[in-house]
């Protein structure tokens, strides 16, 4: 069952649902992040069908998010790279890391921190904040229509 | 065609995804976010056909993203506001937004802009920050086994 396409939505929300395509393509960005860049890699790290992948890869490829490079260690491999905008989903990867770690999880926490590599300490929480600087809960945004 | 469930994953992320369960479902907090409390209102802003929206509703309702309250206006109508959980999905919500209206847009911008309601001002770009306040790039992070 193919789902309705979101492209021509006007909302970036529905935009960004459109180019990200499901959730293998978010976990395939998530493994890219970590360094994952082969085919072989992606496979075993997700446990999805050759098939899945490869159609996947495609259509991550084909927003522009992934790049294929030949192999960094000069053997005759392709290897996958974000490109800047798949790098521009970082947020959202750590948007919902944060959220699985604090709501998902029952008594047995999370195994794994995410750290920051240079002191090892755990990130801070994502915040929205104003201009001023604020800390913005959900209710204290909205949205404006762009002046022409 | 049911996709894998990710349910039993160890990753927050995957664990993340399996709640949340579709596309359908984060545009249905996304509109929550936004004060969307009815059945019809939900309808008519995705375009979703009755029988998709209502499986989707009970899921989240389920998951304890969402739960069911008795109109605010003293009718019979029955409305759908996010719990505590369900609002801790604002960021993932917002980093969507900030990647879409960022990478997806072509020579006419977005049309609309998240303000802090307050101020009227455009909102801060989400960051990732250390713990001492320093800036980090995906490169910049890494996961680590959490002591027992």
């Amino acid at each position: 069952m193919r789902r309705k396409s979101l492209k021509g939505a006007a909302c970036p929300i529905a935009k960004a649902l459109d180019v990200i395509g499901d959730w293998w393509s978010l976990l395939i960005v998530r493994d890219a992040l970590r360094g994952t860049r082969r085919f072989s890699e992606f496979e075993k790290s997700l446990g999805v069908s050759k098939n899945i992948l490869a159609g996947r890869l495609r259509t991550l490829v084909g927003h522009g998010i992934l790049e294929l490079a030949p192999a960094s260690d000069g053997s005759a491999y392709q290897e996958y790279l974000l490109t800047p905008k798949g790098r521009g989903l970082f947020p959202v990867i750590v948007a919902l890391r944060q959220f699985g770690e604090e709501s998902l999880y029952g008594s047995e926490p999370c195994r794994t921190v995410m750290v920051d590599r240079k002191s090892g300490q755990p990130v801070r929480k994502l915040e929205l904040r104003a201009s001023n600087g604020r800390l913005l809960k959900p209710g204290e945004t909205m949205l404006i229509r762009r002046e022409a």
